[in-house]
């Protein structure tokens, strides 16, 4: 039979980040393309540990039905140690447990806005996000990155360009895939804008724990008193992606809603991936973990930086990120960034071309992205040198 | 500030079930509410054995991300050892894994469903689905359920009486909550149906391989050469629910559209219990299993029917299930069921008032669900003696 779908299917397409990963499954391909950890983060024999004493001490409890807002004291140790740092859950807040931060962001899209309604996000901006908000048929407008975070005079036109805007999504530390950080002017400056404006700010702060150099920034959830901000955190980059593991903060009203559609989704976030999460807030030093973490991608990107200016044409831009995952390389005008990434390819070089990251096809790039972290450092230099190579070809 | 929900919030509830199992956390409840496996019929020393193996020969595996379609060992080996006994897996088809077989029906609606589209299920039906197809703002139309199943001239009318059906979601093995089995006879008449109104089915299976009495029906799925069902299983009731794992089998273009909605919504399902699933298939007798969990479940479902019989007012009607979780009680007409289950509340006996299983208000029901997986036998006994004694003061 012909299989009808839904007309929200018509503007979804698989992730292109997702379809590249599978071509670099191929080992002779050097990989900049992913936004998996380093290997080397995994703390193996903390959770090895773990892991057997929950199944020797509560194997019923890791293994049965469990409620659908998480694992209760690991929704306290999220608040005491991981978000210990700052003021992000206000005493009109709750946090609840989600399968990643991915989940947190779809529902808060889904518990949110109807067909028509705007999302304005960052352009370029993380494609898992995009994608999440595209299935609801939303309209998503991009507005541009400048130095500092997201430009004040173009948000500003954007809420009033637009109706219906139910939320602005940021992710102000070490962005995906620019790299950039937000200044704390800007987040000051974002949120008097969504308080003027009435709309809601979905602050995605995945990497903020992985700053290796400059000084810390408050968190716009931490700065706001409203209610207006919905806070997603993961464990993604500090412990495993694999658990599936993440939570949302934000007032209780939308979080109640955020249950219900959870329920309706997957019941729960695997019990057992979140009592090895909550043991390890418990019985391991988090803080030295971060820092060990932080002394990894300091110098995974140090390197990546400095093969970068020694090996790329000078006419090639890139962001210094003081933290995250990611570099943005920028070509020069003229240059078609879609043939450079293919020729990348040909050579075994994966990076992710800037394409992915747009709001939509009405915008465009000539940029493109490189992970540092889960490439070794033989592969970084190795890789820099060949699209260093290209790079004077252009 | 105010938060401005989605119209499609407007219809959704939180699982009137998952409220009742937050109020039989008091010990002294006895709980014939939830939909547990019984704790005696968790592996814990294989799975705490397989867990220890793979963080000990592929932790990395095991916690960085993994793809979406799920881990290629696991989808082989459910086609090989669960699928083994049926031709479910057609060579038009695919299989892939996800978050529990709820994330499989929820995604298959939104891949499906438009706001308007209709939706036929069995009337009474599990209320996960049903809340799941209303947060698309689907019509749910429900169809009655027979001696041996859903009824067809009932299901007929249905079809021809709605425009936009997309799809019979059915529950054909001891549906949950009625504990009724579809006949062959119904299953190929569903199956023509469907053909003849062009609309696809949504075959659910968690309970399949429970059956403790009677004989094997095959499977809808396994009936169809059209490529129009889509099938729904889950490790939730053979192996752990805690562990969030289930899995989809359907015709390629249609899961095609499935992995791009569960990029969208977790990424992936978290891969250390897909692998802890896969070592289980692998490496354990998956047969020799079985057979211990359905004379487990054998013993619970005879021991509560036998109490039954003893203890009720005889105007009581129940249904005799061949396997699964649930029995499910009537009472005579004219008696008021949500007093009944209030009275049973106040009495420390926890039921599921068949309310919580109708497709919508417009529908009644005079039933109310029984669990016998979750409780000891001593509470069966302890448990259905109180409800007898309700019963006769009718």
């Amino acid at each position: 039979m012909k299989v009808q779908f839904a007309n929200r299917m018509g503007n979804l397409q698989a992730s292109v980040i997702r379809e590249i990963l599978k071509f670099t499954a191929d080992p002779s391909v050097i990989s900049f393309a992913a936004g998996n950890p380093a290997p080397e983060a995994f703390p193996v024999e903390a959770i090895s540990q773990i892991s057997a004493d929950i199944l020797k001490n509560n194997p019923i409890g890791a293994l049965q039905y469990s409620i659908s807002e998480g694992y209760t004291p690991l929704r306290e140790n999220i608040k005491k140690v991981m978000l210990s740092q700052e003021e992000i859950v206000k005493e009109y807040d709750d946090l609840i447990v989600v399968s990643g931060a991915q989940q947190g962001i779809e529902l808060s899209c889904k518990v949110l806005c109807n067909p028509g309604d705007t999302i304005i996000c960052e352009n370029p901006s993380f494609i898992g996000s995009l994608n999440a908000f595209k299935s609801y048929e939303v309209n998503l407008v991009g507005v541009e990155i400048e130095e500092g975070g997201i430009s004040l005079t173009a948000l500003e036109q954007a809420l009033q360009q637009h109706q219906h805007v139910k939320f602005i999504y940021l992710i102000p530390n070490f962005q995906n895939p620019s790299g950039t950080t937000m200044s704390l002017e800007k987040r000051k400056a974002v949120l008097q804008l969504a308080e003027q404006y009435d709309v809601m700010i979905v602050e995605d702060n995945p990497y903020g724990e992985l700053r290796f150099a400059g000084e810390h920034i408050p968190s716009i959830k931490s700065l706001d008193t409203t209610g207006r901000v919905i806070y997603c955190g993961s464990f993604s980059k500090v412990l495993s992606p694999g658990l599936r593991v993440g939570f949302v903060v934000a007032v209780k009203e939308f979080l109640q809603k955020i249950v219900v559609c959870k329920q309706c989704s997957d019941v729960h976030s695997n019990i057992f991936a979140q009592m090895i999460c909550n043991e390890f807030l418990q019985t391991c030093d988090y803080r030295q973990h971060i820092a060990k973490l932080k002394e990894i991608y300091r110098h995974k990107c140090g390197l990546m930086l400095s093969e970068i200016e020694k090996q790329f044409h000078n006419k090639i831009t890139y962001t210094r990120p003081e933290g995250g995952l990611f570099i943005w390389c920028t070509l020069p005008e003229g240059v078609d960034m879609m043939s450079f990434y293919s020729t990348a390819v040909q050579n075994k070089v994966a990076v992710v071309p800037g394409s992915a990251f747009l709001p939509s096809d009405d915008y465009q790039t000539q940029s493109f992205r490189l992970n540092y972290s889960t490439p070794t450092d033989e592969n970084i230099i190795k890789g820099i040198e060949i699209l260093g190579q290209l790079s004077h070809t252009l």
